[in-house]
């Protein structure tokens, strides 16, 4: 039995979702960026199985294609997730809280552009480790002062 | 003093994130369409208070504009995270199991799209209604049997 | 001497098309999906030939990879364009009629996300049959009663 | 009773689809540009009609400013596909036999880019009859010589 | 008789053009969110001048609807040229050269969303300053040492 | 020590750019066209030596894959840009003037499909070149008459 999806139900209800826009809306949630961000470094999993992976009407040359191609998209939807919130979420009042934003954001994106690169699983990670760090800081500067 | 960005963070390490794309990576989530329908609904209740959010440089009238044009974009964003899951996480299993799956997507697709037309943020609260109900079912079949 | 462009010469005129748009505008066909596959099909028959196919500045695999990768964006308009339709067009009336509906789609979705893993034309025309079975659904509800 | 869909129906197996993309798969259908300025030419007409057309929870001005980015897209489309056409389709033997080819696509994108500042219907048919003008030619090329 | 088209046509052969991809290819330019910003300040000073801009079959409101909805995209592609250019292009090594790196891309992109909420040209001249900063930098880092 | 940026950062100052949008806003600039060109080129280049330019978590193979995944897109882009500016651009007067214009961009736009199926440089430089005639019709539309 697993405890997450109990303690998730649990929460669920009480979670208001963060998203964006540029009227603004005010709705910004990094978990945007996380969900693409599993899904490259679920296709660089896949990548290193792809015999076992593969349908039977594909080579698994044509599934590593298929999944270098996808891995290209999401790690762009990350890249373009965390680039929104940088520009368009923090202020330079955060900035003056968090010195290390513009560094955080930078590591982040390149981290995204180099998942592109890579089709280790290890590298996926860093980049996970990379926007976790995003999303602390993004709910610290939610909290109540 | 709020009790959810506590309870968040404390659940949040745990929390695997589950997005999608067709290679398939296997990962999908109903938050990728529900942070956008929070996004429809506070246009929605911007464009009614327009002449409070709209910027120094701008009319009401651009304001709504801007809303209307925003809100389109982010009713599609809902249609095709919903349509994604539909098509490529539920199964004929999960049918089986869940006989109201495709009216539940049907019904809350037709809210996305309704959400265009309407400037009503009770509007917007009725398709956060049915993303939640596709998220208590997505999740109920993420749980051990 | 092929009958078919005659009577299409003499027919065509009297065409009204039917597209989409979510005002709505009232215009939906669904040629607009069928296009696509027949896309994904002459793809998947290209692909079995790539030896003849290719161009002379490229390989069997460079061609292959490239035939990969556009398959990969048309099936993603057939998914587009038949959920438009589902969600758009059809109406509780329609689905009275045709209880079918959402399952007929459910396959021909789910035929188009197939199409990407499979260089196999047989399963293209199985999708282009599957849209076909839409399309006529959809042309007996534009029938006068 | 209404001839059309009748003849149709008994023409409709017989078609062959006709699309595209740069691989090439050989697959166009003027059709894809003609749907969607089908789409340009009713949202202006329905433009004309705000009141009677716009949903209860919208002002006649909202209706209007969606009619407007709606059919921004769509002319936006057609230009995309009469322009894939031109380019891809239609060879240097084509432009032997139809010197007016480059003229009539340039007529009819220019009539797209048109129909964009217009809210007259009119237009929209001048566009219509443009691409029915190339439709002709691109079926006669299909043609057995 | 103008100065700048004789001296852009002797030196124009000469100049190699730089833009970008992932792959990487190694090209960049900041022409292209120059470009766009101009589009941006021009679509503003139309905006001014609705009037005299709008073609006969619109009414000034329409005009300035499309304005808005094109500003914004437009908007958008200078943020997207100049968000590339900074996480794609710059390197550790150029940031320890230019300290201000990060809160030279911060304000730019920041004053490319600022144009979506403001009509006054000024406030794209702004932007276009902000960019033409930003090339001084990167056509610094081309130099030879 | 080279001479170009030198010339460049003199010439820079006065140089005001040219892009577009069907508002239309006035500003075109075939740039946007020849960058991703340039684009193009080097993605070939580097695919003819694979083996220094992949990173070290990539095979030859997956670099190659990536290479022609991205040309593809960047010669889109090529097309697309170049589309822009026949259509919307130039007029019947430019037309008048330069009867080879149809030609001219009818073949930079084949070239530009050309160079998705060409791994060979000397294709690209070929697309650049039939820009470059472009880019010189252009800019002496510019000019005072």
């Amino acid at each position: 039995m697993q405890i997450r999806p109990i303690i998730e139900r649990i929460v669920r209800p009480q979670i208001t979702a963060y998203a964006h826009c540029d009227l603004p809306c005010g709705i910004y949630d990094p978990a945007q960026a996380r969900i693409e961000a599993e899904s490259v470094k679920a296709v660089q999993t896949r990548y290193q199985d792809a015999d076992n992976f593969k349908g039977p009407n594909q080579t698994a040359e044509d599934y590593k294609a298929r999944a270098l191609n996808i891995k290209e998209q999401r790690a762009d939807l990350v890249k373009h997730h965390l680039w929104v919130l940088w520009t368009d979420y923090f202020t330079p009042a955060h900035l003056e809280k968090y010195p290390q934003l513009h560094s955080m954001f930078w590591t982040a994106t390149k981290e995204a552009g180099a998942s592109k690169k890579s089709q280790d699983p290890a590298q996926g990670q860093k980049l996970l480790d990379a926007i976790a760090e995003i999303d602390k800081v993004f709910w610290e500067t939610k909290q109540p002062a």
